[in-house]
């Protein structure tokens, strides 16, 4: 998954070439209720890191300490000042362009598992942000606000004990997740005069890569054939997410070539994705080939 | 320089066994215009890594990025209340018990070699902190001002290119540096203090290491003493620094036994402190022995 800076603009050239009716993706799995899920959008990512230099290179403290600038102290003035205790992301014109969940849309997240206490024993999490606790809120919150993502965290000494130093360098991975109708390209610029207006036009933004958010429509026909193709392979239909909380490039194949987006992904909940050990199980693998068939099958007929 | 965690109480606890008339440093250099310099004081230190976990482990950005908490932002929130863009400390009672510098300082301060361009060739630095530029303002600055330096930051990922991660931890090690009559004692209380009324206690303190603040006299007959000695052998007397701005445990001889203490360093410029190579000249090394015979010479008239 290193991503492939050239799909878009490929995708975009080639409308005509890579004409279709439809598309199906490699995402997705069976939940621990061994139900089949439909992932239907993927939120957009704008990944980028924050970095300043104000030495050469470090600096005794005893020497520095109370006359060199500091980076480590500078990131984390502008960092404080992109995303508030609250959890608002204060990037000018951030919010902007947002699109609520509509009613279809809180009625299928309203539909899904509860995953709060799978949460927190998984994770060792003990609460989750802006007080909320369970349910269909806390499910929203997951996949239909966008985030402010500090990912890591770099400067100076990190080993064990103490060593008094003024680091010469500091820098911050950040990850913003996007909800529709965000794009990476609103956030880098909007991020870059935030920064410029706090007085912070010395720390230098590095794009690591970004695609907008895209999602199908859950009441597309090609949706419901899919979902319901699972039906004999499963024992029960696919059930819709409406959005993820993960990104990739489904924009590309949405929005230039207009396809509904589908998935028919073979994972379980212990596939260990991206993880050492990454597995999965043979009989999701023979499902998996069945439900394809079906729904080539199903298609041929429509 | 592990750092000896017993020296205080072993002094306090054997003053009479310890019991002198004065003390010889090991500590001090000639500067690169060869003339011998008498540090007379260091700063006392306060160094502590801060550090919160609030997931047992790493989390899919995709995932937690909206609703688990992240320690790095928490971390950033907490450092950010710490010390503020103007380099003002917010820990209470932090600036209560400093003693400015006398009017004796200051004109030895002024007496000093200008520094600020060999910093700037040095260490690549473009500018001082609080529009200081030179001469006596940046070198009593640096050396009488305490600090609060953030000597490293760690979180999450820190690899090359991006990896969408919430991290499970983050940590900051931070030194201050104390002028007299500053003690780490009230600096770690003050700092817990702070946090728990920021909202921060779930930010740990962990105590790597302390000293106080210790000066003598430079107007003690011993001192001048061993300034002079420094004359048949360097050519010139050595030249009185008030105050360093490093630190060392000089706090027990000082207070407990009541002892001036001066120091007889044999270092120059390319002496390479704590690095590797650190080397010594060996006519420095001669300089130094004789030095020290003319001091028990002397000592031994008085």
């Amino acid at each position: 998954e290193a991503g492939s800076v050239n799909l878009e603009d490929f995708v975009k050239e080639n409308v005509g070439k890579l004409a279709a009716d439809a598309c199906v993706w490699e995402f997705g799995y069976v939940d621990n209720r061994e139900t089949p899920m439909q992932f239907l959008g993927l939120r957009g990512i704008c990944y980028v890191e924050l970095s300043i230099e104000t030495a050469s290179r470090d600096v005794h403290s005893g020497t520095g300490g109370s006359i060199f600038p500091n980076p480590a102290w500078k990131l984390v003035w502008a960092l404080n000042t992109i995303k508030k205790p609250d959890e608002t992301i204060c990037i000018p014109g951030f919010y902007d362009n947002i699109r609520p969940p509509s009613q279809r849309d809180v009625d299928l997240m309203a539909a899904l598992p509860e995953t709060s206490e799978e949460y927190k024993q998984e994770y060792g999490v003990k609460e989750f942000l802006k007080g909320l606790t369970d349910g269909v809120d806390l499910r929203i919150a997951e996949v239909f606000e966008p985030t402010c993502t500090i990912c890591g965290l770099t400067s100076g000494y990190q080993g064990a004990g103490s060593k008094t130093v003024l680091p010469a360098r500091a820098s911050a991975k950040i990850d913003f997740r996007l909800v529709p109708d965000q794009t990476p390209e609103q956030v880098l610029e909007g991020l870059r005069k935030h920064l410029d207006d706090h007085g912070f036009s010395d720390i230098q933004i590095t794009n690591l890569g970004g695609e907008p958010p895209a999602r199908t429509d859950p009441d597309h026909p090609f949706v419901n054939l899919v979902v319901e193709c699972a039906r004999d392979v499963y024992g029960k239909p696919m059930q819709i997410v409406p959005l993820s909380g993960g990104s990739g490039p489904n924009h590309a194949f949405i929005h230039y070539l207009k396809l509904p987006v589908v998935t028919s992904g073979i994972g379980y909940p212990g596939t260990l994705t991206h993880s050492p050990n990454e597995n999965i199980r043979l009989d999701l693998y023979a499902k998996g080939a069945k439900h394809i068939v079906r729904i080539i099958n199903e298609f041929s007929k429509a």
